[in-house]
């Protein structure tokens, strides 16, 4: 599940926007109302940065609930971070140590040199970009790659995925592959078949959960398909947000459990 | 001048470690000895996120600070962030509202989604990751692009920088140029004849200051180049870091002028 907190989202809740920390409180109602629904908890950084210090601090205090109450779920900062190796350290730092998070997902732009910190860390995971959601992958994700001659030419994102898994391993390493790109699901399992995808886009971005399970999975299943709005702030100011989130929850697991 | 302020970097004054807030009052000192020496602070996102919400509020009171005692001085979030368009407007709002950059420095590999929401900024900069200064940038920005029969084949950093001058312009559009890859320079420097280039490395990753004027300049210079610990950190616990800043950065200004 995802946690996009966004309190200018027509659906958050207006009567928690008065209290002390409106972030970490509707965090920790979501969190309350669905732990025993879901494997993992995905908070977005750039929703809490947005509140500057504050906000860092809802982060901080979400992932300490998180960790206290519900221990076994697996817990994925999405920070999209990507830098050198004294940098990459840092984040790790950050990350892995202070916040508790199980996992991270990271851009591969800069090479290994991004990704090795992270990998020191025992019983930590790495989730690499590989084929995002978004519109705009096609830009350089997909680019042709020129082997030579005799060779055949690979797509960026099966370079990315080639490489990641000689720095690490399915044991440690996860891909981002998008739900909105069905036509490619079945290559990129090809390439990484142990591995686990965390796929984003399904739902308001208009990829498909059941796409996913039907030519995205392993024989393991080996996804971890998000849901962020759709879950958390699709109740309306008459209705109990939680509640609301907890049935939503509900309803797409039913979706997944049916065709599995 | 970059500030990669690291509390365990075995040159951080010890004597202000007991201070209420270190990584502060050592930006602030730094400021004040080099604001009429250098045009731009590049503060690296991961040396503030490394101490949690706290160092969030340090890198907040920094910003403040500069843009208070030297609003002249030109800023570079060194955060190197990559999200889709609803999660990089926050990034945005972050960075350029709450914080007040001038620019920011971003990963292309999800393509133009990540750039767009800044460049919706009047009077900021977007730093787009080219061709970085780390080892590992060959595992895939000097990848090979395949055009098709009868073209000339790419590398991923021309690609970059061929889009990206199509998302933006020389106006408001830089790029991030190793200065630890002098034999790019001249190529890179023909493919963004009229773009600023941020340039890392140079001192402890080995690159030469030198070899950047000499390449990769164009006809009014259009070059940022940075140093971080080289000017901040080189002061050992007997001396006043400050003033060493002060005289390390004179020495790096007086070493550039001598060629141009």
């Amino acid at each position: 599940m995802g946690l996009d907190t966004d309190l200018s989202h027509k659906n958050f809740p207006k009567k928690l926007l008065s209290s002390k920390d409106p972030i970490f409180d509707f965090n920790k109602a979501i969190v309350d109302a669905t732990h025993d629904l879901c494997v993992a908890y995905k908070p977005n950084f750039a929703f809490y940065e947005a509140y500057g210090s504050k906000g860092y601090e809802s982060l901080e205090k979400t992932m300490e609930y998180i960790n206290k109450i519900c221990p076994n779920n697996f817990t994925i900062a999405d920070a999209k971070r990507g830098d050198i190796g004294n940098t990459s350290k840092m984040y790790a730092k950050s990350i892995f140590e202070n916040m508790n998070f199980d996992s991270v997902t990271l851009s591969p732009f800069m090479g290994s040199n991004t990704v090795e910190p992270f990998l020191e860390y025992d019983n930590k995971w790495v989730i690499i970009l590989a084929l995002t959601s978004n519109k705009s992958h096609s830009d350089f994700q997909l680019t042709l790659r020129n082997k030579g001659i005799d060779k055949e030419s690979s797509q960026l994102f099966e370079d990315v995925i080639e490489k990641a898994n000689k720095w690490g391993n399915p044991e440690n390493t996860m891909f981002v592959v998008g739900a909105t790109n069905p036509n490619y699901f079945e290559k990129i399992r090809a390439f990484a078949p142990n591995n686990f995808f965390l796929v984003p886009g399904v739902g308001a971005q208009g990829g498909s959960a059941i796409d996913v399970l039907e030519y995205a999975r392993n024989e393991d299943i080996g996804l971890l398909i998000n849901s962020s709005r759709g879950i958390t702030l699709s109740a309306n100011q008459n209705q109990d947000f939680a509640e609301v989130a907890r049935k939503k929850c509900l309803d797409f697991n039913l979706n997944i459990e049916k065709y599995i």
